[in-house]
């Protein structure tokens, strides 16, 4: 059944939720939670918040004292500052160093966690491949790489090896990951380009975003068995996917790893997610 | 033409404003907004904002702080501690000693107003009843009995008799308007039921609203020239109402006075209000 739409439902009684970034303006989580909450006939509604950096702890506090507000979305450049925003978290969140959601919890204590590496995971088994003993290339070792390589480090990825022009953010994040997977062998590889013995290569650095980008690395042909992911959305083909597909790997951009953080979301926050819900309607992104 | 609906439309670029109050469970204003900028075909969303008392000034700051909220409406209980959160503030605000709307100006200080009388002036000038030069009784000095009987003598009323059980608000608030309006003959009445020389009436006290409440005074015969207000919205008509009409007065409740004050927060906030709109489809309230 087609609920009344938010404009015509917002009331006093409708709980809120908020993404809060600075800028907000290129946020999708707006878009896809309302779809949510109106597919499951919620009367909740998640705003954008724009958050100055220089006033970013008390105006989260500011948010997190309304008594209507159950929960909030981290993004760019707040996440690690979020941290002290929270009273717990999860250990994704603590080892990875990061947070991107938190819960007002019933007893009014606050709860931060980390799902931009488990929704790439989820994506990946959506899609029928399940990373428990694959051996991993990533290309990328920043915030978005770190939260990735600990998910796919947790999810039981055999081996993972690291490469980034930012030597040290590779090696930083290996030894983190050999603390905390000693069975996931974490290396850092300075070889970006070789794929030799590799199951799934995620791409996690900003190469392919902008016009005229070329691929993160100068790869030759790649193994048809190779699974591929750049996490990029937009565009929605990079240089790396086309010549993927070019050499008959499959590969995908960021969109398995949005759907699965979206079901994170929706579970973290208690929200009903109908079994039949799609976030990408072209109308919703 | 018709816009798509919020749900759909709420993104990263989308401009909040908010009314903040404690609870905010019984708010029509999220209504009242998102239907005027579903009609003006704003990027712009109305939230409700429940802060307690304890945390109020905090909290304001830090919605104040967000990049992209706008403007917010003040509720009870908030509306005289919100003078301190705004950097200047009207005349009618500073005089009744309240404000309940304020909003952010291009160089980022916060200016106050308060229309909780200026809506029901303009609502009575829609219905054809002209403030200047009438005489009004008034009950009920409280809060709202402030702020209506300040814009009264601002438009130019003759006289205000002001009755109230609590009779030193009475006194405080006529003694407050011969200040501020000489011209205005402010007085104390004694005997609330009196409408002897009166052309308006206007009851701001709660009796009435409640389950079996009477008149807020002991009225008889009303006479037939009689216009008679009565701020209070729920019930539709009050006894007072009711008892008005089968005098053969023109007698309305609150609803010209939230109109006339939603064409005062739309010009405040500086929202386009096309002039076929009204709030009071009953699919809105």
């Amino acid at each position: 059944m087609r609920r009344e739409p938010h404009a015509e439902r917002i009331d006093g009684l409708t709980r809120l939720f908020g993404i809060v970034g600075n800028p907000v303006t290129q946020v999708k989580t707006p878009q896809l939670m309302n779809a949510l909450f109106d597919a499951g006939g919620v009367n909740a509604v998640c705003l954008p918040f724009d958050i100055p950096v220089n006033v970013f702890e008390p105006t989260v506090a500011g948010l997190q004292a309304l008594d209507n507000l159950d929960g909030l979305v981290v993004t760019v450049p707040h996440k690690v500052r979020a941290m002290s925003m929270v009273d717990a978290m999860s250990d994704a969140a603590r080892r990875v160093g990061a947070l991107n959601v938190m819960r007002r919890q019933p007893d009014g204590t606050w709860f931060g966690d980390l799902f931009d590496g488990t929704g790439l995971v989820q994506g990946l088994t959506r899609l029928g491949f399940d990373v428990r003993g694959r051996r991993v290339k990533q290309l990328g070792a920043g915030g978005a790489g770190a939260a990735v390589a600990h998910a796919l480090a947790e999810a039981g990825a055999a081996g993972i090896a690291l490469s980034d022009p930012r030597r040290e953010l590779a090696e930083e994040l290996s030894a983190r990951l050999k603390r905390f997977y000693p069975d996931c062998a974490a290396q850092v590889d300075v070889d970006p380009a070789s794929v030799a013995g590799v199951d799934l290569l995620v791409n996690c650095s900003p190469v392919g975003m902008k016009p005229g980008d070329g691929m993160p690395a100068s790869f030759g042909a790649l193994p048809a068995a190779l699974q591929v992911v750049d996490i990029i959305m937009t565009p929605a083909e990079t240089p790396l996917l086309k010549h993927a597909r070019q050499c008959g790997c499959r590969a995908t951009n960021g969109r398995p790893m949005i759907e699965g953080q979206l079901a994170a979301f929706a579970n973290f926050f208690g929200i009903d997610m109908p079994a039949t819900f799609s976030c990408f309607s072209d109308a919703r992104v």
